[in-house]
C-alpha cells in the first residue's frame, strides 16, 4: 500500500513532486487493475492540479455513486450506463480544494447494497473484497491509490476495509457531506476514507472536514497511550464471531494490555439490541423512496438482491418506521452514557475474513448499529489469519468524538505491530 | 384558486374524469402564465396517467429545484441551464404512484436562496410572490395548478404562501424526501406542499408521506374545535412585526375565541432566541460544501445575493458550525416541553404582507427558527389587509405533530371566515 504521509513527506523533502505522485499512482493502476477491477473509470489524463493544499500530490479513487464532474455515476447499474455528472459531490468538491486529484471511479456494488460486483480481493483473486465499496478497498489495498473514498450504509466501508487489510474511518454521521452522492438511506449513509494507515485516513478526515485536530500528533510527539481506557464490545446482539475475527480482537486485546492501557469490558445496554434490529427498518423503508423511480421504471434491470429487498420495502408500515427511528434515539443516549466509562470500545470489524467466494460481500451485522447511532467507526489492519487473509479489528467512540476513535486507533494499530 | 378535494369530489361523482381535471389544470396555465410567470417548463402534453389513487386527476406544479425525469432541472440558475433530469426526486416519483401528474417546473430563486425570480404575484403584478419557492405559491394562488411542492431552508415556503394568499404546509423535518432535490442546507431544507385550503395540504401531505392519520375529518364529522388549545407566539427574538401581520394574527385570536377554543400566550424559552441567532450559521456552512462545485467553477455566474453569502460562508470556523448545531438541539428539547401546554401555537407567517417590488423575496425571520427545529408549519390564507393583499398567520407545532398543526389550522381557516 502508498502511505499518503510517505507520499507528502516526499514532497516536503523534494524527492517528489506532486505530478510525480499522481504519475506513479496512474502507473501503479495500470499495473494492477486488469487482476482486481477496482475501477469503472480512470482519468488517464489525471494530473496535479495545484502543488498546494494538504492532499497535494493525493491520487483519489470515488466511489461509483458518488459525482465527479465529467465523469459518469453508473451507480453500479446498467440503469445510469450512460450518464455523466455534470457537477462534483461536495465531498469531491473539498478534496480538489484541499489539492487532491481525482484518478477515477471504483466499482460499488449495484445502488451500494448487497449484490456483489466483479473486483477481486488483492490479497488473494478468488476472495471478495467485501462491499458496497468493493473499488475503494480495493485500490487501497492493492496500492494503486494513497486514499478512496466510499460510503457506508450498513458496514459498507468497514467491511471491505477488514477483506482488504486497510485502515478505513466511517466518521460521525453528517461531518463529511453526502450532496451529490446517491442516496439509499438518508438516515444511514455516511461517506467514509480508505488508506493505508491510521494516520492516514486521519489526516485526510481532517484535511475534508476543516477539522484539524483530528490529525494525530507525529511519532515524535505521540503519547505512549497508557493513558487510554479502551472497552470491549462482544456485539452479542449480532449473534457470534467467526473464529478469525475472535482471534483479531484476541490479539488486540493482548497487543494493547501489553502496551499498558487498560481494557475494560463493557455491558451492553439493551437499547443497543432494540435499536440493531431496527436498523433494516429505517434502511428499507427509506430506501423504498429514495429508489422509487429505478423500482418503478426499471425494476427488470435491478439485481436480484437489490429487487428483492425492494419488493419487501414496499410494505413497512410507517409506524414501524417512527419506532424504529424512535429505538434508534434511545440507543444514541444509552451508547452515549455508556462511552463515558472509556476513550473508546473495540469490537469486530467483520464476521471474519473475507468469503473466499466472488458470489457474496459478506455481513454487515458488526457495524450496522454504530451506522445508524452515527458513531465514528475505524477499521484497523494488520492482524492475518492463518490462510494469510487479514481481519480487521473495528474501534468506535461515542458521536463527535472521532478524534478519540482515532487515537485509539493509530495506538491499536502500533500495539499490532509490535512483537509481544 | 381550485381546490384539489373540490377536483375528487367532481371526480368521485362522475362530472369529471381526471384526464378532464389535467386538461382544466393546463388550459388555466396557458391563460394565466404569460401574466404570472411561475413555470420555467410546462409539459403540453400532459395527461392523467391512471384514474386510480387518492391524486387521480391533480396537476401538480413542481420547484425547478426537484428533479422531474426528462424536464429540465434549472436550479434558477443559468449554470443548469442545458441540464435533463434522468430521473425523478423521491418525492415527485411519490406523487406519481398516488396518480398525480406532473404539469410542469416552477420558478426557484437560483439554488433557493434569496434572488429573486421575475414570478409575479398573483394579487398584484407588481408585487413580490415572495421566495424561494415563488412559482409554487404564485401558480397554485393564480388557480393554475390545485397543489405544487416546493422546499423551505429558511422561509420559502410559508413566506411565499402568505404572500401569494394560498394554504401550505412545511411538515416535520424528513417526513418528505429531499432525494433528488438540491441540497442548500442538509440540515435545514424541507419540502413543502402548496394549496388552495389547509384541507386540501393535509391531504396531499397524507398521500405523500403515507400518513393517512394527516386527513382531516370531513365538515360532516369535524368536532367543533372548542377542545383545542392555541398558544400564541409573538417571536420576539425575531424583531416585531409590520403593522399588516400584527392584525393577521389579532383577527386570528379573536376568530379563535369567538369559536370557543382557548387561546394561551406563550413565555417563549431563552433556548429559542439563541437558536433563531444559530440558523444563518448552519445554512452558510453547509451551503459552502453544498455548493462548493459551483462556487469554486461557476462563482461569476451567481447572482449577486447568493455570491455575496458564499463569499462570507467560506470562513464559518467548524468549531462555530458545531455550536449552532448544539443550539438547535437544546431548542428542540425546549421546544417540545413548551408545547405540551397547547395544542398548536399561532404566530406570523411573515413580516407583513409581500412587498411592493419584484426586487426583493421579503423576509424569513419568522419561519427560520421552525425550520431549525424541524416544527411543522402552517400557512393559514384568508386575511387581506387595506388593500386587498394577503397576509397569511402561521400554525407551528411540535415535531412530528402534523396533524395537530393542521387540524389547529383548519379550525383557524375556518374561524377567519366566518363571520363574527
Amino acid at each position: 500500500m502508498i502511505s499518503l504521509l510517505d507520499i507528502l513527506k516526499r514532497i516536503d523533502d523534494g524527492s517528489l513532486t506532486p505530478a510525480g505522485a499522481i504519475a506513479q499512482a496512474l502507473e501503479a493502476v495500470t499495473l494492477a487493475e486488469p487482476a482486481i477491477g477496482a475501477f469503472t473509470h480512470i482519468d488517464a489524463a489525471a494530473a496535479a492540479p495545484v502543488s498546494a493544499g494538504p492532499l497535494r500530490g493525493v491520487a483519489i479513487g470515488v466511489k461509483d455513486i458518488i459525482d465527479v464532474a465529467g465523469m459518469p455515476t453508473r451507480m453500479g447499474s446498467p440503469i445510469y450506463d450512460d450518464s455523466t455528472a455534470r457537477a462534483d459531490a461536495a465531498i469531491v468538491a473539498l478534496a480538489r480544494r484541499s489539492g487532491a486529484t481525482i484518478l477515477g471511479k471504483t466499482t460499488t456494488t449495484p445502488f451500494a447494497f448487497l449484490d456483489p460486483t466483479s473486483t477481486r480481493n488483492p490479497h488473494d483473486h478468488s476472495y471478495s473484497p467485501g462491499g458496497s465499496s468493493a473499488g475503494s478497498a480495493a485500490a487501497v489495498g492493492a496500492g494503486m491509490v494513497p486514499l478512496a473514498i466510499g460510503t457506508q450504509t450498513g458496514g459498507s466501508v468497514i467491511r471491505p476495509a477488514s477483506y482488504c487489510g486497510v485502515a478505513a474511518v466511517k466518521p460521525s454521521f453528517r461531518i463529511l457531506p453526502t450532496v451529490g452522492v446517491k442516496c439509499y438511506s438518508w438516515s444511514l449513509d455516511t461517506p467514509g476514507l480508505f488508506a493505508a494507515t491510521i494516520a492516514d485516513v486521519a489526516y485526510a478526515l481532517a484535511a475534508l472536514s476543516q477539522r484539524a485536530e483530528l490529525r494525530l500528533p507525529g511519532d515524535e510527539g505521540q503519547e505512549s497511550g497508557a493513558d487510554l481506557r479502551i472497552g470491549v464490545l462482544t456485539q452479542g446482539f449480532a449473534g457470534p464471531p467467526e473464529d478469525d475475527a475472535a482471534a483479531a480482537v484476541d490479539a488486540a486485546i493482548k497487543a494493547i494490555e501489553a502496551r499498558g492501557a487498560r481494557v475494560i469490558p463493557v455491558i451492553e445496554a439493551p437499547e443497543l439490541a432494540v435499536a440493531f434490529d431496527a436498523h433494516g427498518t429505517v434502511q428499507d423503508f427509506e430506501v423504498a423512496q429514495a429508489l422509487a423511480w429505478e423500482y418503478d421504471n426499471h425494476r427488470d434491470a435491478l439485481p436480484p438482491i437489490l429487487r428483492q429487498a425492494l419488493d419487501e420495502a414496499q410494505h413497512i408500515p410507517v409506524e414501524e418506521y417512527d419506532a424504529a427511528r424512535r429505538a434508534a434515539s434511545r440507543a444514541r443516549k444509552a451508547w452515549a452514557q455508556m462511552a463515558e466509562h472509556f476513550d473508546a470500545a473495540l469490537t469486530f470489524s467483520s464476521p471474519g475474513a473475507a468469503p473466499a467466494s466472488l458470489s457474496t460481500t459478506g455481513n454487515s451485522r458488526f457495524n450496522r448499529l454504530w451506522t445508524l447511532v452515527g458513531a465514528p467507526c475505524v477499521n484497523i489492519p494488520g492482524f492475518l489469519n492463518a490462510a494469510g487473509m487479514p481481519v480487521g479489528v473495528q474501534i468506535v467512540a461515542r458521536f463527535g468524538r472521532d478524534d478519540k476513535a482515532l487515537r485509539a486507533a493509530a495506538f491499536v494499530e502500533k500495539a499490532l505491530r509490535a512483537p509481544l
